[in-house]
């Protein structure tokens, strides 16, 4: 008989138990009103559960060899390249990893751009995500601030004027392709033509695509936002648009840009080009899962059939007296902040007087009546 | 009828199903020949499933109230305060969060000592795992490689020499808590009566115990690793000695430091304390069941056996002639490179001419026995 050395963890104690059984009823109740958050949970990966068995840990660079076998590279190489093609990344001349959500990529990319351009300033609209801030305090890298319209895009002649005043300084342009509050997109075709024109060539655009970049390249007219309209490297997130149970994300970089990191960390002892050391491996089969059962035609109507729920939301809003209003091809409906009460019953994120619901795939038109039926009920928007 | 509106992902078509399948037979083969990295996989987790149908997210600080409900906040905190008390956290004076591996722990801890001393050098030893370098240049911080002894123990005398002409710049320490390669503890008492000595009060101290973070507080005697020993911040690895199918690990600090840090960030836009934005929910719940499970009684005899089953391993490779030799109450075996073949079959991680095995406490004895059958076959050491 094998010495099977250590029993596997025991039964937990009652109390525990029943602690883990009231948060499985809770989060069964809250998963139910949640509507105001980008994530999707309309999946079903209980045929991955097996994999659970392993202690799978993809280490290192995806597309490289490794001597711990339980990884799952082969399938995180799949996934890198179905988002590369989404992207339209240049032939041959692409990498990037499977990371555990958009920070990371965005950190990437605002690394690569710091090692490729050290004098660098980097340029992002005030309706950038938190974490950039913190992000470029970390890498210490100068960054200035740009406006925003009021929908949520950058103001393209705020950041001409800056970047005017400044040619001295190679700029690096952080683009949200989908801000937090209001899904705005800003068009790094109308940045690059900025550059163009102050006839500034040394440069990077990183796009922060955590909300946008799991359907972008789907919607029709797509937006510029890919390696084709320039980019140089873009972050999407595998939990928002695709849904996971955990927080996932795809970093995507030119090549060439990775290659003269790849010096640059072998420099100071290591070959490694990823962030984390060890990484997550079941994350790259979750999304492996998702685009090979869904596939590009059931991505389509998975963000079709969205923008359709948006625009119920729309209209169910402006049948109620309130202006709600959404970005063109947004899934994201912004109107006036409603009565604490309905906020905090429908988990709604709130900021500067306006809140938004997010039609991401499991959202349901049942859903937004009840919402509208309790801000009515509430009184409508809050003063 | 609720408009249920877009199907879960439907089943896979029958040629990505098969490689799946491929690929969990694959995974079975090569876990029974996986005793040379620091993961333990004799875990059942399967209670947890149900878990993985939500879209779990612990976004900021786990001891925060949060809008989105959809979090193991509450898990995560008694995760956190648990390995608090192993490394003897201060009473009241402590702050944690569950991360996604150790070099996102060390991160964090080196964060914190950049901004609380910014003209601080990091000292580390040569035997630090490759992830340091790469963490400090990240962080813009100088530093110093410290030499290493030859059981893989920092050099204190190097150390000693190396802080005395440069006593202008405060010390930030990065000590390890087992080493990748021997498990190698760097002794903090010996390095705080360094700094003590040399009259250095403007200091800082980051254990990195991805490794042994997991069980130095049941060795008898402990090592000099945790905050009664002068740490200020430490990183442990979950997936390593607890075991998880996905990596993750704990951030610990003391509390005064975070304070300080979350007055920084919420000048640069946030209140945010954590490095990831959206951070992973379910391994908070993976750790809590495994802790609760185990119990401190449970992970006692844990790390006993294991350090049992080192011990036999020591005694087999003697007893074919071969000078394995580990550190006091370590996990890992270091022994000569053995060949090509048997380093391939069993995974063996290389450097300098040695391999090591680490008894994690999934390893059988069985399994020692039949690696050194191969050794045996293969003609010994390689030369």
């Amino acid at each position: 008989m094998p010495d099977q050395r250590i029993p596997n963890p025991m039964p937990l104690p009652r109390a525990d138990q029943m602690q883990l059984d009231r948060f499985l009823d809770r989060l069964k109740r809250d998963a139910e009103l949640e509507i105001g958050y980008p994530v999707a949970f309309d999946f079903d990966y209980g045929a991955l559960t097996p994999f659970l068995s392993f202690s799978l840990n993809n280490a290192g660079d995806p597309f490289m060899p490794m001597t711990y076998l339980l990884n799952s590279h082969e399938f995180e190489q799949e996934v890198v390249a179905f988002f590369a093609d989404l992207a339209r990344a240049p032939d041959g001349d692409w990498w990037g990893y499977v990371t555990n959500g958009s920070t990371e990529g965005n950190l990437y990319g605002m690394y690569l751009a710091r090692e490729l351009l050290p004098d660098g300033i980097v340029y992002f609209s005030q309706d950038s995500h938190y974490s950039v801030g913190k992000n470029l305090h970390f890498l210490n890298m100068r960054h200035i601030m740009i406006r925003s319209q009021p929908n949520g895009e950058i103001d393209y002649d705020d950041l001409r004027e800056t970047l005017r005043i400044r040619r001295d300084a190679p700029p690096i342009i952080f683009a949200n392709i989908g801000t937090t509050m209001k899904e705005a997109r800003d068009d790094i075709l109308v940045i690059r033509s900025i550059l163009d024109d102050l006839a500034i060539e040394s440069r990077y655009v990183h796009c922060d695509a955590a909300l946008c970049g799991g359907y972008a390249a789907l919607l029709d007219p797509p937006p510029a936002w890919d390696f084709e309209d320039g980019a140089d490297s873009i972050a999407i997130s595998g939990h928002k648009f695709i849904g996971s149970p955990m927080p996932c994300g795809i970093a995507l970089a030119r090549r060439g840009h990775v290659d003269r990191i790849g010096h640059s960390v072998a420099y100071i002892g290591s070959l490694d080009t990823t962030i984390s050391g060890s990484r997550n491996g079941f994350t790259p089969l979750l999304l492996w899962y998702a685009i090979r059962s869904l596939g590009i035609e059931g991505l389509r109507r998975r963000i079709e059939e969205s923008l359709a729920v948006a625009a119920y939301a729309v209209q169910r809003f402006e049948d109620i007296g309130i202006a709600a209003w959404r970005n063109p091809q947004a899934l994201t409906v912004v109107f006036p902040q409603p009565p604490q009460s309905v906020c905090d019953k429908w988990q709604l994120a709130t900021a500067a007087g306006y809140s938004h619901i997010i039609c991401m795939p499991h959202v349901r038109r049942e859903q937004i009546d009840s919402l509208i039926q309790d801000i009515e009920q509430a009184g409508g928007a809050a003063s």
